[in-house]
């Protein structure tokens, strides 16, 4: 488990992990490390004003499901995909807010050759996994009907914890060399 | 120049160089070929209503300038990056469509060991090139302080014809397959 002072000054920050992982991207790619973006949210454009002399303005537009994952980008010339999500809960990671088509797309991601993973957190003691994205794929297949979370102990068995650092904040690509560049 | 005939077809369905690509695209998915996807249109979101019983509606946001270009994924392993304009000038391209950052990832990408190039399109007679996008780099450089167009000429020369068919409608990874995967 963490010491309690990290947890404390991180908490106190209030930093997100989609804040910890924009600004380990923005190091990345001041480093020339490698180039990866958090995609923009997907949103369905219904009506837009075009004012005289100032920008346009989205006057109506919804939300839309995506159907891929919100990071991707290259590093040593290899594709890299994945997902960020955070839970309050302690023992075990809820699959829920992961979508079908999230995960059939790191599938078909991982079969074209290239590196998806998912990075998990414990928000409320700031422990953060990457875990490989085929850890999930038997959680969604259509024979499973068993719970939807996976147990931290098994989380913390198969994936690889990311140690939080002053910059980059969360310094992921090392666990990247691990896992697909030994 | 291609044939009145094939020019009249497509003009006819209106099919727009993004229609094209982004069915070309769902193609290689189904078919396992290629993971390639456009991303969503960048946009800061000012105001949203939650409406009782029904989804969220935003009320105000508005565009935002892309840092990245509008396609990417993965083919054989290889990080593929590219973005795709047109233009109904005839006898070169402008570039004052693209931003200096979205050259700036290109170049950016190049340097990581991704695949990056440009889809140009020539609306007025349907004649769709693919460009490694390394030829672009000049007419960004500080120093360079001439015409922001390429002529056609050069482009025909340095870059890559791609026919028009009906499915997958510009089989782009054709070329891909010529000039990256020797
Ligand atoms: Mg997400
Ligand atoms: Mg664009």
């Amino acid at each position: 488990p963490p010491k309690p002072q990290i947890k404390t000054e991180y908490g106190k920050r209030g930093m997100t992990l989609e804040e910890d992982l924009n600004q380990s991207n923005e190091v990345y790619l001041a480093k020339g490390m490698a180039v990866i973006h958090k995609k923009p949210t997907p949103v369905q454009i219904v009506s837009v004003d075009y004012p005289k002399r100032s920008a346009a303005v989205i006057k109506e537009a919804y939300f839309k499901t995506a159907s891929t994952t919100d990071y991707n980008g290259v590093y040593k010339g290899r594709y890299i995909d994945f997902e960020a999500k955070e839970t309050k809960n302690k023992n075990s990671f809820p699959l829920k807010n992961f979508h079908s088509h999230q995960i059939c797309h790191m599938e078909s991601v991982q079969k074209q050759g290239g590196i998806a993973f998912v990075i998990l957190r414990f928000s409320e003691d700031n422990e953060t996994y990457l875990l490989d994205a085929s850890y999930l794929f038997p959680y969604f297949s259509t024979s499973y009907d068993g719970r939807k979370s996976i147990p931290r102990e098994e989380i913390a068995l198969l994936g690889t914890l990311l140690p939080l650092s002053y910059s980059p904040r969360i310094h992921y690509l090392e666990a990247v060399d691990e896992l697909y560049f030994p």
